[in-house]
């Protein structure tokens, strides 16, 4: 890669993005190993797994995003472990050496060791994953439709289980409740009493990281569309048929997603310094990994602590990061010993509940409703990469609204595969 | 399902949907039976192959299209046979009885028998292949690009065929050379001279419904564009590494797109009565099918003489049927019986060949260019399902004009998969 210092920046996500666009103007060669050959707009894959955007809508190729800057490559790939002392990032396509290296890998689900959760329950962290849930989610109304004679069939199969109570868990919820109003304006021979959608979280709250008035706003609205919202509930067990709850309760269901936790990419655990148990690696407070001062980890793959406690893996955090780590990587470049060390700076929350309703949390700033929405609806388009993607998706969502369908409920009968 | 008539339509093609929206408005109960749960705008599947445009672009979910007629429902299901005697039709999911049968089951590739070419080359006949497509091609550019070493390797990675010189032939290869002038300008350490596209025909024409000139003005386009363009040519088989032709040559390549024929679903076969080469059914002149005068085969399904030569596999074909179709079995519910006879009007033809480029023959209007190419895109949005649609698609085509990207080059790991 010539004599240039190479950069290695495993992840795409909003972390690993930020930090290949501040760099590429720089005299740098750089190199994005993903596993994807995309940058995922995460906060809307949940309207591709309810049928509202495609999959095209919230992706965007990360060789496009960079089609300006030739010294930045992808090397798609599944980044498996790090090795330190000979500075190269081993991959399944090979190795791959480094000058400064930037772990931005993100996180997968967390099943806290709960196997038959983990081979049962719908994850819903991946493009795969939300096109599963899609696919499976409208299986289940044509194979109840079928189930003429067999009721306790059909309700099985009209079960919707939503396990936590954090915006993924919530606007997944909501967007299925969405999905069920219009699809009974469709199925003219199926029972709609029959369909059931659950929310289970195992703290008191939803929505942690809003006012209570807004939790409980957010509670009003779910249950208002049909969504049971389960508190202080914990999940045992899961199988083909249904989830096990700790109570020993059982939920008979075909379809339960996860929403309840998520863990490092493994790759941060390889570097073999100390990590927290969610598998993030504790860093100093330049970023920098203990004892590796060429290795800059951020966001989901990050332990760092701020007034006591460790930060949380939204992406406001990644990004913020991102700029760090990138400034302090060329503070290095040019040899100065004096790095810059992060503070996050919390400019609040919003997540979305359904049609016309959202809470927003910024600061003073605490509303919830159809003023929320449009704020929700308008700062996601905003952030979405590609302008064409702001049409495309404003449109479906304009679409939705008056018309009152949903247009991408379609069968793909695809299987998740494997990379190649 | 009542007292009414009960209509079956088997297949929700250009045919089948035709049939249902005639009849939606009757005193009539029907049922669709087809394997996917939605419409597919199947002139534009060459465009989702290429990353041009999303699955849910061109697919609209049958049950909205007939949600104000609660007298059509939906059997999602494989349509596996029919027994004209119990007039039942046989599904992987049990049987369904019917007083009227439309079988409009479509086409499916037709390899000829050639085993290796069925196992090895790609069909573009239905969403899941046409993803398979487009996530295939894409992994070709990404693993070229790592095989820094092996200049045999790349230039048979980077050797894509399309067999047959028909419509989508000529489409699909005019898209992929489009799609690889993007490429282009986004790896900047792959050599673009080891690229090589070709369209291989086995008769001395491309396009056989277009005039000479125009004939003529496609392979001068695809020439242009870095298409090789192989007439009187052969394929006698095809393994992993490539494609073998009857002269003896073989050309390696990883990627042989397959279009260069169709034959009927099996389902119009399964009656018993006579049947061309292509499986379809040979239909009387009111497109009953022989000695069952409750069964209707139309499009691709049926083998109708006129002028002494069958019509061809096209949509237009299909549609007008359908509405004669339709209108035939009113006659039969009223008891009538002088049926009508069907009798094809053909209002011409047209292909795209690429950005800028297509040919359009109506009659006296023998146009090819730039003029050819904008008609082509106005009346596809025209005959494109829902207004959304038209929208999504329309900003993408412009945003591809003027961008000069491919924003759909999503690799979505994802295989095919049997039906639940």
């Amino acid at each position: 890669m010539g004599k240039k210092p190479h950069v290695v920046i495993v992840g795409a996500g909003f972390g690993g993005i930020a930090v290949a666009k501040k760099l590429a103007k720089k005299n740098l060669d750089i190199t994005i190993v993903d596993r994807t050959n995309y940058h995922l707009f995460q906060p809307l894959l949940y309207q591709v797994s309810t049928s509202v955007l495609s999959t095209d809508d919230i992706s965007y190729p990360i060789r496009a995003l960079f089609r300006d800057y030739d010294n930045v490559e992808l090397f798609m790939a599944k980044a498996q472990s790090i090795d330190g002392k000979r500075k190269v990032v081993i991959t399944n396509h090979g190795e791959i050496s480094y000058d400064y290296l930037v772990v931005a890998a993100g996180a997968t689900n967390n099943f806290f060791g709960m196997e038959n959760v983990e081979k049962y329950a719908y994850g819903m962290k991946t493009i795969p994953e939300a096109l599963h849930i899609r696919n499976h989610v409208l299986h289940m109304f044509e194979r109840a439709n079928k189930q003429i004679d067999n009721e306790e069939a059909r309700r099985k199969m009209l079960t919707f289980i939503c396990v936590g109570g954090g915006p993924t868990g919530v606007e997944e919820a909501g967007a299925i409740a969405e999905l069920v109003a219009i699809q009974r304006k469709e199925y003219p021979n199926l029972n709609f009493d029959e369909v059931s959608i659950k929310l289970i979280e195992g703290t008191d709250k939803v929505l942690p990281m809003m006012p209570p008035h807004l939790r409980q706003h957010t509670i009003n609205v779910l249950s208002a569309r049909g969504v049971d919202v389960m508190l202080n509930t914990q999940v045992a067990d899961c199988n083909e048929d249904g989830l096990f709850l700790k109570d020993g309760t059982f939920i008979p269901s075909r379809t339960v997603i996860w929403a309840a936790g998520v863990k490092a990419h493994k790759l941060a655990s390889t570097i073999g310094t100390e990590c927290d148990r969610a598998g993030r690696v504790i860093v100093g407070p330049t970023l920098q990994v203990p004892g590796y001062p060429e290795i800059f980890a951020i966001g989901d793959n990050a332990h760092f602590l701020q007034d006591g406690r460790p930060l949380p893996t939204v992406a406001p955090v990644a990004m913020q990061q991102a700029l760090l780590a990138a400034d302090n990587i060329m503070h290095l470049c040019k040899g100065e010993s004096q790095l810059h060390t992060f503070k996050y700076v919390d400019h609040g929350a919003m997540a979305t509940i359904g049609r016309c309703q959202a809470v927003v949390n910024w600061g003073v700033v605490k509303i919830g409703g159809f003023a929320a929405w449009m704020i929700w609806m308008f700062l996601h388009l905003l952030r979405l990469e590609g302008a064409h993607a702001d049409i495309t998706v404003g449109t479906k969502w304009f679409w939705n609204f008056v018309s009152g369908t949903r247009l991408g409920r379609i069968i793909t009968n695809i299987k998740l595969e494997d990379e190649e």
